[in-house]
């Protein structure tokens, strides 16, 4: 996988091989954004099927047990992740009496689909967006829901290619998104390598930006959604998400169905991960803080669904979302 | 001068004998934060005279001209910096006639007389707003509106201090402050230093804490006051405020009388500069954005009136604040 701790100042790939190398990729950040976590998870339980397949019977059933959970405890709160591994082990139990060989040639394809879809839904939800969105229009996003978030082309910055691929002269304004710097180093990177216009500011200058009447719109991904329509994004998307109703700003999320958590009522049960301190005393092991200062480091907030102009999903948009809506979005068959 | 630049990695004194060389640490954010810029440039008014001092006359006058100048052009922003240059061209104005000696020493007595009267001032700001805060307050403030910023004791962090001091448990976060990490760098030290409990955030964490009920009043500086109450301030701040008023906490505004510009009707009058890219690209020399990006780094923002609970001056608490609430703050005979 891209390394996306070191973008763009180096474009490096790390390898894995196993479940527990893709787990601490995914705890360390290699990998983010909650579609590709999904799909590297997938990943990680192919690889380790591969890995373990000439084990005896018992070892290979224990051992794969252990995969799944050392992914399961690698971030808490993209639901993707969860959503992803839950769809492994359904392959997993149909093929369970199968030869091993057999077992893991099939999760690798199930991870191939995971993939292939992935993009295929990011397209769709691209179409769906970019609909949205006026010629010229200037549209702020946070951190980086992207082609490097998603198995390719992205959630939110999906719906910008699209648009921008449909001739549409969209240009983006990209907060930073301290402390991991998603915004200025991967949705900076990923925009100028499209050539589509993007002006890079700090997470503290989006309300200027919205009260000057520079911003047309604001797209962001998502982490996790709750039933009812609540939105748990990274961290600071709450600010934008008030700052743009205060101004009549359209504020639209991206989010493929898999990101849906339907078994939660509100954005209140969403785990929320708290972050190492070393992320926020500075960057890449400078620091510029006082020794010793106490530091608070969640990586996401939660934005109550009644800031939420629209869900993008790949059934369509869902304005002013909430449990009966959502809840249409599945077939009566698979409810 | 401290060189705030490399607190609290390093601590430096940077020495200054003329206007120029205070002008530029000025522009350079050696030295920053509203009132202690004015101080500074009173200081510059005077280092330059007693540097002229033994000139042929019509030289003197020339160059000390100049010299008021370049001060006047070293930030646009906060009016401080003209409120001090305005009150040692009076004292030039009342001595023109004498020895040039004796104009130098009289400079230097007022900017002596500024500095002293700052940090009365902001003991006084201390007391009235000490008086707002309750027991165990959490106070959440951006930038650095401390000692730092000022002559000494501070004005947002004055009044932490002074309810520090008269027993109230206050605690504080700090927001980093991105790009220059006053929040950060020097907030965090400054309340460390006086044993203060101190929590740092990143700037997009604000609404995360105000969500979660851990922040019970904002209290933040002023770089300048329009006459109707807007208030310009570091950049974010009208972010904070926003979220603010959305969740019913207070904020509060710690500024001088020398803070606030009754020539001007509104906010939007204040110049808000724009500093350099390479502030936002990254920190110290170290850059971790795409080579090329477009960027924008405005300094400042405006929080409208209607978002301040109330201004702390030395002359009271200000509810509400208004034209005609601001304007009694000055006794009749000086209007």
């Amino acid at each position: 996988m891209i390394d996306q701790r070191v973008l763009p100042v180096s474009f490096e790939y790390l390898a894995c091989d196993s479940a527990a190398s893709v787990a601490q990729a995914i705890h360390d950040m290699v990998v983010r954004g909650a579609p590709a976590i999904g799909v590297a998870a997938a990943y990680g339980v192919a690889l380790e099927a591969m890995r373990l397949h000439d084990m005896p019977t018992e070892n290979f059933s224990k051992d794969l047990e252990s995969g799944f959970t050392i992914l399961a405890q690698s971030r808490p709160t993209a639901v993707n992740l969860f959503w992803a591994l839950e769809r492994m082990r359904r392959v997993w139990s149909s093929v369970v009496k199968q030869e091993q060989a057999f077992v893991a040639q099939h999760l690798l394809a199930e991870a191939h689909e995971i993939l292939a879809e992935d993009i295929r839904i990011n397209r769709i939800i691209g179409e769906y967006g970019a609909a949205l969105l006026p010629d010229e229009a200037r549209v702020l996003t946070h951190c980086n829901a992207g082609a490097l978030a998603t198995a390719g082309h992205g959630t939110a910055l999906g719906i910008i290619r699209s648009a921008h691929e449909a001739g549409k002269r969209i240009s983006v304004i990209a907060d930073e998104t301290r402390p991991f710097l998603q915004g200025a180093r991967l949705t900076a990177w990923e925009m100028m390598q499209e050539r589509i216009p993007v002006t890079l500011i700090t997470d503290s200058m989006a309300g200027f930006m919205m009260s000057h009447g520079e911003i047309d719109a604001v797209i962001v991904g998502a982490d996790r959604v709750a039933s009812n329509g609540d939105v748990a994004n990274k961290i600071g998307t709450y600010m934008v998400a008030v700052l743009a109703r205060r101004h009549n700003i359209p504020f639209y999320v991206a989010c493929p169905l898999s990101t849906i958590d339907m078994t939660l009522p509100t954005g209140d049960g969403i785990p929320i991960e708290e972050r190492p301190d070393s992320e926020v005393k500075g960057y890449n092991g400078m620091h510029w803080v006082p020794e010793g200062v106490a530091i608070r480091n969640p990586a996401f907030d939660v934005t109550p669904a009644e800031l939420v102009t629209a869900l993008v999903t790949e059934r369509g948009v869902v304005y002013q979302p909430d449990k009966k809506r959502l809840h249409a979005l599945w077939p009566s068959t698979l409810r």
